[in-house]
């Protein structure tokens, strides 16, 4: 590849060594970069300071700080990265909490944090201390009873629409590019294309702000892609502080790819799979220098989270879970039904977020960005606040159906009829027949689940941060215990049924009804973005087990094919044509063999294509050419006639050529 | 970089693509393939076989499973390389233990299968059942004494240089391709050489065999470096099945690649490791579809062999180790010197082995290969069998180096003095004071490290299957338990010092000696191979946790500095220097500045250089220079006066250009 490539080029590439380019460093506004030519300047600037620290110590020094700065700039990624991230994780839990009541004993605590520091609680009653106190009972003295249920539910409303409302206008007013996921944006930008401001400081701020106010809210939406655009915006701000990276856009794109890498990894605490979603996802040009400072970025930023402890369990990750069973080859239908399930879900969301997406550009919906905002955000607290499972933040609600009903839980989901005669040891108890908590909770559940398929789909695009991952992942999440508890209870009471008679006996622990939710989460999530590799390894460092790989594979595996069935496109590469970037997929196979002539036409009354020929124009003839038109370059062929294709010159590089 | 690259080369590709090649699909023997026309082929291939795929439903169920044949070659890699590991480890297993004794009820057992069988074993006496027989026993009816000692000895030697006999035997009158790690050739082999035969069956064949007697022999190497060699002759046989891959060497490494992986990932358990290994190590050209065949190649190897549960303790992983205590900021600088230990080790190791492998070649030694491996089986048999912890296999060593010391351990690493108040539950045990174990442990301990040392030198590079890691980190798994004991010791004792005070309390758990044994393990083989992120990856899926990941990474990265300082190579690329294979580094960086025509001048007396010109040359000219020289290719210039380079036209597309 390398010998071939640098053979066919070498004709061009001498000409272009020839004479040192003009520094023309800094690109227009939404153009796109020559990587080429970044590269080739970078190799310069190395080849001078290498020449030059022979000189003396102090340029020697220069020199070693110069090949040093990459590593600092990503301490530094990894560093602010994590940072925030833990300051976003804090503030969330407080929000979400002050939705329902305050700490009497300091206002900036949480529900949990609150009831730490009160003594009087046991066990049983670690969410009842009577420091934390609902609005209900500091404002009307009332803990229960319809009055109060109404005034909480007011209070929620409230909370909810205040925080949204404060952030679609903080976006509008300070930084319209803080919205969205920016994991679309972040590709093109990543893949060569210019858009500045888009990680500016500004952008930082203000989306980190308004990310722990969306995510307060109750909206859904989560905080991991949003987390991504964020360490890119670190990433850029600390490359803008060496000139190696501040000067080349092509190196600074190095640096971008890696604070992808450690956005992801603050988010799910998975940073093995931060540095692949980067290299799969989101990245367009990922050399193995770029591995190594990647898996370093993410590496840090992973460990300031975990200094910072916002989840105050010592964990690194959002959704810890133990499972105490294996799975058995059985279990790999209902898997793989999950993810035909997730394939569906993703090519739904897909095909209607668009649709709304694309009506919002085109008629009057979108010159109201914040009403549409209080509307969702309205009709969003409405709906849930009654049902428990919509009510609590989404990722409380993944965790507690990723969870594993151990002897201890006293979640509803739990909620089995004992044998009274059980002696097993608490981690290994046998399959139960479900109690009423249960089947209350199916349904719920079911409710919950009709609810946010549709919410997501008009939430994921309006003019506030919002990312995908933890409402699909919940999504997922919640058809995938539904799943699990009715296999678990076919199981029960189904003993001889030839299918389970093999590996369930009576009194065994067959069914993990967690671990269906995992891999409901992980094929629905994989149905969205169509990940496979980045997307196993990030449930893999979830569960800490090689044991669920094989469940995982299969279900994101499935869910990719299903959904590749009905379009090839991801979200990200969705919303990206629906923007009108300009993003050329590395993924994309092209057949090589179509003359441009054939397929590309000028359009019918336009000027025919403005060429350069080899040899037979004048300085006048370019000048006259530049000054007619306003294309940015020309294509440059042998003559009028063949038209064979020999190169192409930019506008930016005629001028100074010519003005010489 | 897509851009600029399509349009510079955009002159040459399309003469390149108004004629079809001539069906050149093989290559000779040690030449170099062309990878843009492999690819170019196979897009071609791809086209006809989509357009021929409307015509009828045979030709679209063909094509589908032409699409499919890519996955399925990856499952029948993935299941043959598992096999065969399996296979391996329960051979070598058995063999091990036949140098010291047999099982009497079935001869096929080994050791710790036959005491299963066993009933009377309680768990003190797990080691010591009567089916289980020394040869001693079974020869002299004697277990004990000078001559029962001396018998078992000489027992040890017989067999070892029986197997090193056979297997040294073996490789040379069967398939000398067989010898070595096979990592450095098939680095150069991915990288686009040929080397007919390296990947073949019988290569696979003799090296799975004697790869089990080496490793039984105890010889100082390991197995790991081997099953990456198999794991790709597995890739190279499958490939061969599908023409689509057989009649294509550019996809063909596409699957060798994912081989790689596959090895690595049976070789430690660790599949996502594997997957980086191959990444970061290996390859050369490594598409994403790459990365996900890879992945599920590797996943379907750890499964495979995971169901043959060769260590029998249901554990995909080689070193399973669970640590009960979290590591200190200030444990860093311990860490940092076995990373600089580590680095000076691979420097010296590197220098040393190719130093003698180069003596081998240009000497006499070189002639005597039998001879040789029969002289290094018996120096190591017979200095290894007194020392406890060089006579048993060099993965047990490992394993009992990294293990911490619970409260059922039995070994000598773990002979401290208990306190005999001891109340703790026995996961939380504190900072005890060393035994008289542990003080022989560590002098035994540092002969055998001495030992290992100098012996791997001598061991690797000799015509037998040898693989590197395991003795690496052996080496560095010593070093890192006696400074581990050693910072242990000086804890407990020193308890009020400025360094201790702050985390190590009396009667806390402070330091976990084998988490620096670990360290230096991972520091070892970083310092030898430059590994850096796949090591820390695989480490960390045989630990299974985040927690250590720091440490391992700043002696990692430490490791691989200091070696760096001392020279850019790695021991595979040292022997791939060495033997002299066509490698071009795609990490090497190269300044584009220079003319050819300034470093090359053809040497005193020799004639100019053969080019052909680009418009004065007749067919006769050519014809002429083609008969007149055998060089395999011709660069293209201008003319003879300014030898500016178009491109480069090869022999074998020359001559049927010509003879049409």
């Amino acid at each position: 590849m390398v010998n071939a490539g640098a053979m066919s080029g070498s004709g061009n590439l001498m000409d272009f060594l020839d004479e040192p380019f003009p520094d023309v460093g800094t690109y227009e506004d939404f153009h796109t970069i020559d990587w080429l030519r970044e590269k080739s300047r970078d190799t310069d600037r190395h080849r001078k300071i290498t020449s030059k620290s022979k000189e003396s110590i102090w340029e020697f020094i220069k020199s070693l700080l110069d090949a040093w700065s990459g590593w600092a700039v990503m301490l530094l990624i990894g560093l602010l990265a994590g940072t925030l991230a833990g300051v976003i994780d804090l503030a969330v839990d407080w929000m979400t909490d002050l939705k329902e009541g305050i700490c009497l004993s300091a206002f900036w605590y949480s529900h949990e944090q609150c009831c730490w520091t009160s003594n009087e609680t046991t066990f049983e009653d670690r969410d009842k201390c009577p420091l934390w106190q609902k609005w209900s009972e500091l404002l009307v003295k009332q803990s229960e009873g319809a009055s109060a249920y109404i005034l909480n539910y007011l209070m929620y409303i409230l909370w909810a629409l205040l925080f949204a409302f404060l952030a679609v206008s903080l976006v509008r007013v300070f930084a319209p590019y803080a919205c969205g996921s920016g994991i679309p944006e972040i590709k093109t930008i990543l893949s060569g294309f210019i858009i500045r401001g888009y990680l500016g400081k500004w952008t930082l701020l203000i989306k980190t702000v308004t990310l722990v106010l969306v995510v307060s809210s109750g909206l859904s939406l989560g905080k991991e892609g949003p987390l991504v655009h964020v360490a890119c915006c670190c990433g850029n701000f600390f490359s803008s502080l060496f000139s190696k990276y501040s000067k080349n856009e092509g190196k600074r794109r190095e640096v971008l790819s890696a604070a992808a890498a450690a956005g992801v990894s603050v988010a799910f605490g998975a940073p093995i799979g931060g540095v692949l979603f980067s290299l799969e996802e989101v990245s367009y040009y990922f050399p193995l220098k770029t591995l190594w400072r990647s898996f370093f970025a993410a590496l840090v930023a992973a460990f300031t989270l975990r200094s910072i402890n916002p989840f105050g369990n010592s964990r690194l990750v959002l959704f810890y879970v133990e499972y105490h069973t294996p799975w058995y080859m059985a279990e790999l239908f209902p898997f793989i039904l999950l993810g035909v399930f997730g394939g569906l879900w993703g090519t739904l969301f897909i095909r209607c977020n668009i649709a709304w997406c694309r009506r919002r550009k085109t008629t009057k919906l979108g010159k109201y960005p914040v009403l549409e905002v209080i509307a969702v955000t309205a009709i969003t607290a409405i709906v849930a606040y009654p049902n428990p499972y919509t009510r609590r933040s989404t990722s409380e609600l993944i965790s507690e159906l990723f969870n594993d009903c151990g002897a201890l839980e006293s979640s509803q989901l739990c909620d089995y009829i004992n044998d009274p005669n059980m002696t097993r040891p608490v981690d290994d108890i046998p399959d139960r027949p479900a109690g009423v908590g249960v089947y209350t909770a199916m349904w719920q559940l079911a409710l919950a689940l009709i609810f946010k398929i549709v919410i997501t789909i008009f939430t994921f695009g309006m003019k506030i941060p919002s990312g995908l991952f933890i409402p699909s992942m919940a999504v997922g999440a919640m058809a995938g215990r539904m799943v699990g508890i009715g296999v678990e209870q076919l199981a029960y009471h189904h003993h001889d049924w030839i299918i389970f008679r093999n590996w369930c006996r009576p009194g065994a622990d067959c069914v993990t009804p967690g671990l269906y939710a995992m891999v409901g989460a992980a094929a629905c999530l994989g149905g969205v973005t169509r990940m496979t590799v980045s997307l196993v390894v990030i449930m893999f460092e979830l569960t800490g087990g090689l044991e669920y790989i094989v469940p995982l594979m299969a279900a994101a595996v499935t869910s990719k094919w299903v959904a590749d069935a009905f379009g090839k496109e991801g979200i990200y590469e969705a919303h990206i044509h629906l923007n009108g970037y300009p993003f050329l997929d590395v993924k994309d196979e092209f057949t090589h063999r179509t003359l441009a002539t054939d397929v590309m036409r000028p359009r019918r009354g336009e000027p025919p294509l403005s060429v350069l020929t080899q040899g037979s124009m004048t300085v006048e003839d370019v000048e006259t050419l530049i000054k007619e038109t306003d294309y940015n370059g020309f294509p440059v062929v042998v003559s009028r006639d063949s038209e064979r294709l020999i190169g192409f010159a930019q506008r930016r590089e005629l001028i100074p050529a010519i003005s010489e």
